[in-house]
Protein backbone atom coordinates (compact mmCIF):
# COMPACT_ATOMS: atom_id res chain seq x y z
CA UNK A 1 0.00 0.00 0.00
CA UNK A 2 2.42 2.20 1.22
CA UNK A 3 4.30 1.58 -2.02
CA UNK A 4 2.00 3.08 -3.86
CA UNK A 5 2.30 5.95 -2.39
CA UNK A 6 5.09 7.44 -4.50
CA UNK A 7 5.98 9.92 -2.96
CA UNK A 8 5.87 8.66 0.58
CA UNK A 9 7.85 5.83 -0.62
CA UNK A 10 10.24 8.23 -2.13
CA UNK A 11 10.78 10.19 0.99
CA UNK A 12 10.93 6.91 3.26
CA UNK A 13 13.58 5.87 0.76
CA UNK A 14 15.73 8.84 1.34
CA UNK A 15 15.43 8.81 5.55
CA UNK A 16 16.56 5.42 4.89
CA UNK A 17 20.15 6.67 3.48
CA UNK A 18 20.53 8.11 7.03
CA UNK A 19 23.20 6.03 8.82
CA UNK A 20 21.53 3.83 11.76
CA UNK A 21 18.11 4.17 10.23
CA UNK A 22 16.75 0.91 9.11
CA UNK A 23 13.30 0.67 6.74
CA UNK A 24 10.99 0.58 9.57
CA UNK A 25 12.40 3.61 11.33
CA UNK A 26 12.30 5.53 8.21
CA UNK A 27 8.65 4.68 7.15
CA UNK A 28 7.96 5.96 10.44
CA UNK A 29 9.94 9.02 10.06
CA UNK A 30 8.32 9.76 6.67
CA UNK A 31 4.60 8.98 8.60
CA UNK A 32 6.06 11.83 11.44
CA UNK A 33 6.53 14.44 8.42
CA UNK A 34 2.84 14.50 7.27
CA UNK A 35 1.64 15.04 10.62
CA UNK A 36 3.98 18.50 11.19
CA UNK A 37 2.85 21.76 9.62
CA UNK A 38 4.07 22.47 5.97
CA UNK A 39 6.58 25.18 7.97
CA UNK A 40 7.83 22.43 10.21
CA UNK A 41 8.91 20.51 7.34
CA UNK A 42 9.81 23.25 5.62
CA UNK A 43 12.57 24.16 8.47
CA UNK A 44 13.67 20.59 8.69
CA UNK A 45 14.09 20.53 4.87
CA UNK A 46 16.17 24.13 5.26
CA UNK A 47 17.53 22.72 8.00
CA UNK A 48 19.56 19.79 5.80
CA UNK A 49 20.13 22.11 3.01
CA UNK A 50 22.02 24.57 5.25
CA UNK A 51 23.61 22.31 7.33
CA UNK A 52 25.32 21.10 4.22
CA UNK A 53 25.90 24.53 2.19
CA UNK A 54 27.28 25.99 5.44
CA UNK A 55 29.41 23.41 6.90
CA UNK A 56 33.03 22.66 5.68
CA UNK A 57 36.44 21.87 7.23
CA UNK A 58 38.70 24.51 9.23
CA UNK A 59 41.63 25.11 7.34
CA UNK A 60 43.76 24.92 10.38
CA UNK A 61 42.28 20.98 12.18
CA UNK A 62 40.35 20.11 9.73
CA UNK A 63 37.24 19.85 11.96
CA UNK A 64 33.87 20.65 10.71
CA UNK A 65 32.61 23.96 11.14
CA UNK A 66 30.61 26.94 10.24
CA UNK A 67 32.73 29.96 10.77
CA UNK A 68 36.16 30.63 9.15
CA UNK A 69 37.70 28.35 11.38
CA UNK A 70 36.41 26.14 13.91
CA UNK A 71 35.72 27.47 17.96
CA UNK A 72 38.39 25.83 19.36
CA UNK A 73 40.84 27.02 16.88
CA UNK A 74 39.65 30.56 16.82
CA UNK A 75 40.02 30.50 20.70
CA UNK A 76 43.04 32.61 22.70
CA UNK A 77 42.44 30.21 25.48
CA UNK A 78 43.44 27.19 23.98
CA UNK A 79 46.77 25.69 24.68
CA UNK A 80 48.24 25.83 20.47
CA UNK A 81 51.03 23.71 21.34
CA UNK A 82 49.61 20.67 22.24
CA UNK A 83 47.41 19.18 19.48
CA UNK A 84 45.14 15.78 19.63
CA UNK A 85 44.65 14.11 16.78
CA UNK A 86 41.75 12.22 16.30
CA UNK A 87 39.94 10.14 13.74
CA UNK A 88 36.98 12.17 13.21
CA UNK A 89 34.71 15.52 14.29
CA UNK A 90 32.72 12.95 16.91
CA UNK A 91 35.87 12.37 18.82
CA UNK A 92 36.62 16.04 18.85
CA UNK A 93 32.57 15.97 20.53
CA UNK A 94 33.66 13.31 22.84
CA UNK A 95 37.11 15.14 24.13
CA UNK A 96 35.28 18.46 24.32
CA UNK A 97 32.69 16.78 26.89
CA UNK A 98 35.45 16.43 29.32
CA UNK A 99 36.03 19.82 29.67
CA UNK A 100 39.63 19.20 30.93
CA UNK A 101 41.20 19.45 27.77
CA UNK A 102 43.33 22.67 27.03
CA UNK A 103 44.54 21.94 23.79
CA UNK A 104 43.88 21.84 19.66
CA UNK A 105 42.88 19.52 17.47
CA UNK A 106 43.38 18.23 14.28
CA UNK A 107 41.17 15.83 13.05
CA UNK A 108 42.81 12.97 10.32
CA UNK A 109 39.13 12.10 8.10
CA UNK A 110 39.45 8.92 9.05
CA UNK A 111 42.20 5.60 10.18
CA UNK A 112 44.95 3.87 8.44
CA UNK A 113 42.82 0.91 7.01
CA UNK A 114 44.62 -0.54 3.98
CA UNK A 115 41.71 -3.40 4.10
CA UNK A 116 39.14 -0.38 3.02
CA UNK A 117 41.87 1.19 0.42
CA UNK A 118 42.46 4.18 2.96
CA UNK A 119 45.89 4.68 2.95
CA UNK A 120 47.94 7.47 5.04
CA UNK A 121 47.92 9.63 2.13
CA UNK A 122 44.51 9.60 2.13
CA UNK A 123 44.10 10.78 5.42
CA UNK A 124 45.19 14.75 6.59
CA UNK A 125 48.53 13.90 7.76
CA UNK A 126 50.00 16.59 5.41
CA UNK A 127 48.02 19.43 6.94
CA UNK A 128 48.80 18.10 10.23
CA UNK A 129 52.93 18.00 9.57
CA UNK A 130 52.40 22.27 8.20
CA UNK A 131 51.45 22.51 11.66
CA UNK A 132 54.28 21.55 13.34
CA UNK A 133 56.39 23.91 11.01
CA UNK A 134 56.82 26.54 13.10
CA UNK A 135 58.10 24.85 16.19
CA UNK A 136 55.61 25.97 18.78
CA UNK A 137 53.95 22.44 18.80
CA UNK A 138 55.95 20.33 21.88
CA UNK A 139 53.33 17.13 22.31
CA UNK A 140 51.00 15.54 20.04
CA UNK A 141 48.28 12.91 21.85
CA UNK A 142 47.16 10.46 19.08
CA UNK A 143 43.06 9.63 20.17
CA UNK A 144 42.72 7.33 17.97
CA UNK A 145 39.77 3.87 19.00
CA UNK A 146 41.87 1.51 20.65
CA UNK A 147 41.36 -1.03 17.63
CA UNK A 148 43.66 -2.39 15.28
CA UNK A 149 43.61 0.21 12.97
CA UNK A 150 43.69 2.79 15.06
CA UNK A 151 46.50 1.41 16.76
CA UNK A 152 48.09 1.45 13.32
CA UNK A 153 47.58 4.73 12.42
CA UNK A 154 49.11 5.64 16.33
CA UNK A 155 52.52 3.57 15.11
CA UNK A 156 52.47 5.60 12.08
CA UNK A 157 52.19 8.86 13.51
CA UNK A 158 54.39 8.34 16.17
CA UNK A 159 57.34 7.29 13.68
CA UNK A 160 56.55 10.79 11.29
CA UNK A 161 56.55 12.74 14.29
CA UNK A 162 59.04 11.80 16.66
CA UNK A 163 62.16 12.60 14.55
CA UNK A 164 60.33 16.12 14.38
CA UNK A 165 61.28 16.49 17.83
CA UNK A 166 57.24 16.65 19.53
CA UNK A 167 56.31 14.26 22.21
CA UNK A 168 54.04 11.79 20.95
CA UNK A 169 51.94 10.70 23.36
CA UNK A 170 48.62 7.94 23.66
CA UNK A 171 45.54 7.83 25.47
CA UNK A 172 46.16 5.55 28.80
CA UNK A 173 44.32 1.96 28.20
CA UNK A 174 42.49 0.78 30.99
CA UNK A 175 39.32 -0.79 32.86
CA UNK A 176 36.56 1.64 32.36
CA UNK A 177 35.36 3.60 35.45
CA UNK A 178 32.32 2.03 36.88
CA UNK A 179 32.86 -1.08 34.77
CA UNK A 180 33.22 -4.23 36.04
CA UNK A 181 36.42 -6.15 36.25
CA UNK A 182 34.68 -9.61 35.86
CA UNK A 183 33.39 -8.55 32.62
CA UNK A 184 36.41 -6.66 31.32
CA UNK A 185 38.23 -8.62 28.34
CA UNK A 186 41.49 -9.95 29.01
CA UNK A 187 43.26 -7.92 26.51
CA UNK A 188 42.18 -4.31 28.61
CA UNK A 189 42.74 -5.92 32.11
CA UNK A 190 46.27 -7.00 30.49
CA UNK A 191 47.02 -3.16 29.48
CA UNK A 192 45.57 -1.89 32.77
CA UNK A 193 48.15 -3.96 34.57
CA UNK A 194 50.13 -2.70 32.37
CA UNK A 195 49.72 0.75 32.92
CA UNK A 196 48.97 0.36 36.96
CA UNK A 197 49.87 3.21 39.22
CA UNK A 198 51.14 3.37 42.58
CA UNK A 199 48.24 4.93 44.76
CA UNK B 1 31.48 20.73 20.42
CA UNK B 2 28.50 20.64 18.84
CA UNK B 3 26.33 23.01 20.22
CA UNK B 4 29.30 25.78 18.25
CA UNK B 5 28.57 24.22 15.14
CA UNK B 6 25.17 26.12 14.93
CA UNK B 7 23.07 24.74 11.89
CA UNK B 8 25.01 21.29 12.75
CA UNK B 9 22.89 21.11 15.84
CA UNK B 10 20.00 23.04 14.33
CA UNK B 11 19.55 20.08 11.65
CA UNK B 12 19.73 17.45 14.68
CA UNK B 13 17.08 19.04 16.28
CA UNK B 14 14.94 19.35 13.56
CA UNK B 15 15.36 15.62 13.12
CA UNK B 16 14.53 15.33 16.41
CA UNK B 17 11.60 16.37 16.04
CA UNK B 18 10.71 13.19 13.99
CA UNK B 19 8.82 10.32 15.57
CA UNK B 20 11.35 7.85 17.25
CA UNK B 21 13.92 9.90 16.91
CA UNK B 22 16.24 10.37 20.10
CA UNK B 23 18.90 12.98 20.39
CA UNK B 24 21.76 10.70 19.95
CA UNK B 25 20.17 9.20 16.82
CA UNK B 26 19.10 12.52 15.78
CA UNK B 27 22.91 14.03 15.81
CA UNK B 28 23.97 10.80 13.95
CA UNK B 29 21.82 11.52 11.73
CA UNK B 30 23.25 14.59 11.02
CA UNK B 31 25.97 13.65 10.87
CA UNK B 32 25.58 11.10 8.04
CA UNK B 33 23.68 14.65 5.97
CA UNK B 34 27.43 15.87 6.12
CA UNK B 35 28.88 12.60 4.57
CA UNK B 36 25.95 12.91 1.59
CA UNK B 37 27.19 14.60 -1.40
CA UNK B 38 25.98 18.00 -1.55
CA UNK B 39 23.14 16.31 -4.20
CA UNK B 40 22.09 13.73 -1.99
CA UNK B 41 20.98 15.88 0.37
CA UNK B 42 19.16 17.83 -2.15
CA UNK B 43 17.39 14.83 -2.80
CA UNK B 44 16.45 14.27 0.76
CA UNK B 45 15.25 18.36 1.42
CA UNK B 46 13.15 17.64 -2.07
CA UNK B 47 11.52 14.35 -1.02
CA UNK B 48 10.30 16.55 2.45
CA UNK B 49 8.79 19.38 0.87
CA UNK B 50 7.05 17.16 -2.20
CA UNK B 51 5.56 14.30 0.15
CA UNK B 52 4.24 16.99 2.24
CA UNK B 53 2.79 18.99 -0.64
CA UNK B 54 1.62 16.39 -2.66
CA UNK B 55 -0.34 14.26 0.11
CA UNK B 56 -3.59 14.72 0.87
CA UNK B 57 -6.29 12.95 1.94
CA UNK B 58 -8.63 11.10 -0.80
CA UNK B 59 -11.89 12.94 -0.70
CA UNK B 60 -13.94 9.00 -0.86
CA UNK B 61 -11.46 6.68 2.48
CA UNK B 62 -9.86 10.07 3.42
CA UNK B 63 -7.20 7.87 3.45
CA UNK B 64 -3.60 9.63 2.50
CA UNK B 65 -2.54 9.48 -0.99
CA UNK B 66 -1.00 11.92 -3.67
CA UNK B 67 -3.66 11.09 -6.67
CA UNK B 68 -6.89 12.30 -7.20
CA UNK B 69 -8.10 9.32 -5.07
CA UNK B 70 -6.66 6.76 -3.40
CA UNK B 71 -5.36 3.73 -5.44
CA UNK B 72 -8.02 1.20 -3.51
CA UNK B 73 -11.27 3.54 -4.23
CA UNK B 74 -9.86 3.79 -8.07
CA UNK B 75 -9.96 0.06 -8.18
CA UNK B 76 -12.98 -1.01 -9.85
CA UNK B 77 -11.89 -4.24 -8.70
CA UNK B 78 -12.63 -3.88 -4.85
CA UNK B 79 -15.79 -4.66 -3.60
CA UNK B 80 -17.30 -1.56 -2.72
CA UNK B 81 -20.17 -2.92 -0.40
CA UNK B 82 -17.44 -3.94 2.47
CA UNK B 83 -15.76 -0.97 4.64
CA UNK B 84 -13.01 -1.84 6.67
CA UNK B 85 -13.00 1.21 9.24
CA UNK B 86 -9.27 1.60 10.32
CA UNK B 87 -8.15 4.58 12.99
CA UNK B 88 -4.87 5.63 10.96
CA UNK B 89 -3.11 5.03 7.49
CA UNK B 90 -0.91 3.07 8.90
CA UNK B 91 -3.53 0.43 9.34
CA UNK B 92 -4.12 0.59 5.91
CA UNK B 93 -0.84 -0.38 4.86
CA UNK B 94 -0.83 -3.74 7.77
CA UNK B 95 -4.10 -4.70 6.16
CA UNK B 96 -2.72 -4.68 2.50
CA UNK B 97 -0.02 -6.73 3.29
CA UNK B 98 -2.58 -9.19 3.70
CA UNK B 99 -3.76 -9.14 0.48
CA UNK B 100 -6.83 -11.33 1.53
CA UNK B 101 -8.62 -7.98 1.59
CA UNK B 102 -10.74 -6.86 -1.13
CA UNK B 103 -13.66 -4.48 0.04
CA UNK B 104 -12.37 -0.35 1.03
CA UNK B 105 -11.22 1.31 3.67
CA UNK B 106 -12.01 3.80 6.10
CA UNK B 107 -9.37 6.17 8.03
CA UNK B 108 -10.77 7.56 10.95
CA UNK B 109 -7.85 9.79 11.99
CA UNK B 110 -7.55 8.21 15.35
CA UNK B 111 -9.81 6.55 18.48
CA UNK B 112 -12.05 8.22 20.22
CA UNK B 113 -10.02 9.41 23.40
CA UNK B 114 -12.05 12.32 25.94
CA UNK B 115 -8.88 12.26 28.01
CA UNK B 116 -6.49 13.38 24.86
CA UNK B 117 -9.68 15.48 23.72
CA UNK B 118 -10.62 12.95 20.64
CA UNK B 119 -14.00 13.11 20.94
CA UNK B 120 -16.38 11.63 18.11
CA UNK B 121 -16.72 14.51 16.11
CA UNK B 122 -12.87 15.00 15.47
CA UNK B 123 -12.95 11.88 13.68
CA UNK B 124 -14.37 11.65 10.03
CA UNK B 125 -17.33 9.44 11.04
CA UNK B 126 -19.60 12.33 9.25
CA UNK B 127 -17.62 11.35 5.99
CA UNK B 128 -18.23 7.25 6.73
CA UNK B 129 -21.63 8.09 7.18
CA UNK B 130 -22.13 9.76 4.28
CA UNK B 131 -20.84 6.62 2.44
CA UNK B 132 -23.79 4.70 3.59
CA UNK B 133 -26.66 6.89 2.13
CA UNK B 134 -26.61 5.53 -1.24
CA UNK B 135 -27.51 1.77 0.70
CA UNK B 136 -24.57 0.23 -1.32
CA UNK B 137 -22.36 -0.61 1.86
CA UNK B 138 -23.63 -4.00 3.48
CA UNK B 139 -21.16 -4.85 6.02
CA UNK B 140 -18.69 -2.07 7.93
CA UNK B 141 -15.52 -4.36 9.39
CA UNK B 142 -14.30 -2.18 12.04
CA UNK B 143 -10.77 -2.43 12.43
CA UNK B 144 -9.37 -0.55 15.36
CA UNK B 145 -6.75 -1.72 18.29
CA UNK B 146 -7.94 -3.82 20.64
CA UNK B 147 -7.20 -1.19 23.57
CA UNK B 148 -9.70 0.98 25.40
CA UNK B 149 -9.84 3.89 23.24
CA UNK B 150 -10.16 1.45 19.68
CA UNK B 151 -12.96 -0.85 21.83
CA UNK B 152 -14.86 2.50 22.70
CA UNK B 153 -14.72 3.71 19.30
CA UNK B 154 -16.07 0.33 17.50
CA UNK B 155 -18.75 0.15 20.08
CA UNK B 156 -19.73 3.96 19.09
CA UNK B 157 -19.69 3.17 15.25
CA UNK B 158 -21.73 -0.07 16.17
CA UNK B 159 -24.31 2.46 17.82
CA UNK B 160 -25.03 4.62 15.41
CA UNK B 161 -23.98 2.49 12.22
CA UNK B 162 -26.84 -0.55 13.32
CA UNK B 163 -29.83 1.25 12.95
CA UNK B 164 -28.73 2.03 9.54
CA UNK B 165 -29.44 -1.75 8.29
CA UNK B 166 -25.32 -2.41 7.55
CA UNK B 167 -23.80 -5.47 9.82
CA UNK B 168 -21.22 -3.90 11.77
CA UNK B 169 -18.13 -6.17 12.37
CA UNK B 170 -14.94 -6.36 14.63
CA UNK B 171 -11.86 -8.40 13.74
CA UNK B 172 -11.62 -11.35 16.11
CA UNK B 173 -9.78 -11.22 19.27
CA UNK B 174 -7.55 -14.62 19.62
CA UNK B 175 -3.98 -15.76 20.42
CA UNK B 176 -1.65 -14.61 17.90
CA UNK B 177 -0.43 -17.55 15.43
CA UNK B 178 3.30 -18.55 16.20
CA UNK B 179 2.52 -17.38 19.78
CA UNK B 180 3.26 -19.72 22.35
CA UNK B 181 -0.05 -20.03 24.68
CA UNK B 182 2.29 -19.45 27.91
CA UNK B 183 2.94 -16.26 27.40
CA UNK B 184 -0.52 -15.31 26.72
CA UNK B 185 -1.99 -12.82 28.82
CA UNK B 186 -5.56 -13.80 30.57
CA UNK B 187 -7.64 -11.42 28.28
CA UNK B 188 -6.54 -12.65 25.45
CA UNK B 189 -6.88 -16.32 26.33
CA UNK B 190 -9.94 -15.46 27.87
CA UNK B 191 -11.16 -14.03 24.16
CA UNK B 192 -9.51 -16.68 22.69
CA UNK B 193 -11.49 -19.34 24.45
CA UNK B 194 -14.57 -17.02 23.72
CA UNK B 195 -14.09 -17.16 20.01
CA UNK B 196 -13.22 -21.11 19.81
CA UNK B 197 -14.52 -22.47 16.45
CA UNK B 198 -15.29 -26.20 15.75
CA UNK B 199 -12.61 -27.94 13.32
Amino acid sequence: MAEYIESLQRLAEQFGRLEGIGKKSAMRMAFSVLDMSAETAQELASAIIEAKERIHLCPICQNITDRDTCLVCADEGRDKSVICVVADPKAVISMEKVREYKGVYHVLGGVISPMNGVTPDKLRIKELLSRLNDGEVREVIVATNPTVEGEATAMYLSRILKPLGVTVSRLAYGISVGADIEYADAVTLNRALEGRREI
